[in-house]
């Protein structure tokens, strides 16, 4: 047994930040856990309605989106503003002392502008994960304090990069597992990993990497969950405790253990 | 001759928000300041070009703008987000360890929703000033984090609201003077206070009440110019040591009183 405080790392996802009555549910939902916790957020579709209300259109390349200039001084302001802020508003109402932040504010989440290989993906942000600064993030949670994290990151020379949700989680919890006792949750629309995608209630309890591996091979996973399992095993692999993914709806249930798909390396 | 720390709180104004290179030349300086120091920013007229864009127009009554349903969700994408987050990323480049906030933040700046009389404002926030927690601002300030301040309050209701960027740096000097010596120092595209606003060298090196009030009466102060004013000599009967008016490009001779107007109470 392990003396460290527990710390819960909370990732919900874009389609339930869509829904304002299924955000409001999740926020009250997440402000009554009573365990040190961080809040990260991902972006939603309304960064897609704002963005053609300017007349700025994302472009594609094979199916990625490619931040150019416009694209994200659109998110900055959607997923920095807007979003960041509503969540913490809602949840100082909920009596939850939320402090909204991207990885610029404070230099909590150093990244680097993704190299350009085949593909220029612009003002994409990989997380130095080994540089977080673990300490500064306790001063935040041990003054009680609840970071809400928007899927933004910076590159130190004054650029903001846009940064996958599920890879700021997993990264802040691992790098905060030399404090604590780091559990990550990915929230989003379904009770966990389902074995038939059309059947909600085909949930496994677990998934260890060698399931996931032969899942992955046959082709039963759907392309949104593999970055998501891939940030779960890289948790895992490095200090995280525990990694469960479920139902924004069933949040207590997937702390306790009790609902969603629990993610393991081993058997 | 007190013993507490010195704290510098620093409003920056719109004009100076709207020119990039003019905002860069005043991040340095303020980066290179080598107190303890806080920065509140200003609007700008990003926000309207913005919600041009997007189809808001804000409607005024009696020349004052109402921040409707529309024009607060833009401010607080543009003032919360892009304007914030930029200042922030400058600043980190910079070499100063910036974090930007908002009043709903930590709740570090409570505030009403003004209340309707002849006009309903809308979703505008006044500074529930006594309530502002210093002990949390204190937390940030000494673990060497710089707070940035979008001009944005909430209710602890779930809304956010427009907030006046002077009034918020007047308040948050005002409580953070329990804990600190604190300067005001107020930034902006002129010099200081003007005997003459068409001759910029007219710049009076002191202004006492007595004098506003004379001045005012002889309508020699610019409409603008009168809110900051009554926001420094509230910060002054509340605790400030210091309040100082002048321009953005001269912020260290500001702070070191060889330079702007200083604002004082009595003679």
């Amino acid at each position: 047994m392990s003396n460290k405080e527990k710390l819960v790392v909370v990732k919900v996802g874009g389609n339930v930040i869509d829904d304002e009555k299924i955000l409001e549910t999740f926020l009250q939902l997440f402000s009554t856990i009573s365990l040190r916790k961080i809040l990260v957020h991902g972006g939603g579709k309304i960064a897609t309605t704002i963005g053609k209300k300017m007349g700025i259109t994302s472009q594609y390349i094979n199916g990625r989106r490619i931040t150019d200039d416009d694209t994200i001084d659109l998110v900055t302001m959607v997923y920095g503003g807007w979003i960041n802020k509503k969540i913490v508003a809602l949840l100082q109402h909920y009596g939850c002392d939320a402090i909204g932040i991207t990885g610029a504010d404070g230099n909590l989440i150093p990244a680097t502008k993704r190299a350009v290989t085949d593909i220029d993906f612009g003002w994409v942000g990989d997380v130095d994960w080994k540089n977080i600064p673990a300490d500064k993030w306790k001063v935040f949670i041990d003054n009680g304090l609840i970071p809400v994290v928007a899927p933004l990151t910076h590159d130190g020379k004054s650029h903001l990069l846009n940064t996958n949700a599920d890879t700021i989680a997993a990264n802040v919890a691992a790098a905060l597992s030399h404090y604590y006792d780091t559990q990550l949750i990915f929230c989003f629309e379904k009770n966990g990993i389902l074995t038939n995608v059309l059947d909600e209630n085909s949930t496994v309890p677990f998934l260890n990497f060698d399931n996931y591996v032969r899942m992955k091979e046959s082709g039963q996973l759907v392309q949104g969950i593999l970055p998501k399992l891939e940030n779960a095993f890289f948790a895992l692999q490095n200090g995280v405790d525990e990694v469960v993914v479920g139902h924004s709806n069933h949040l207590a249930e997937l702390i306790s253990g009790t609902n969603g798909t629990k993610i393991i390396l081993g058997n």
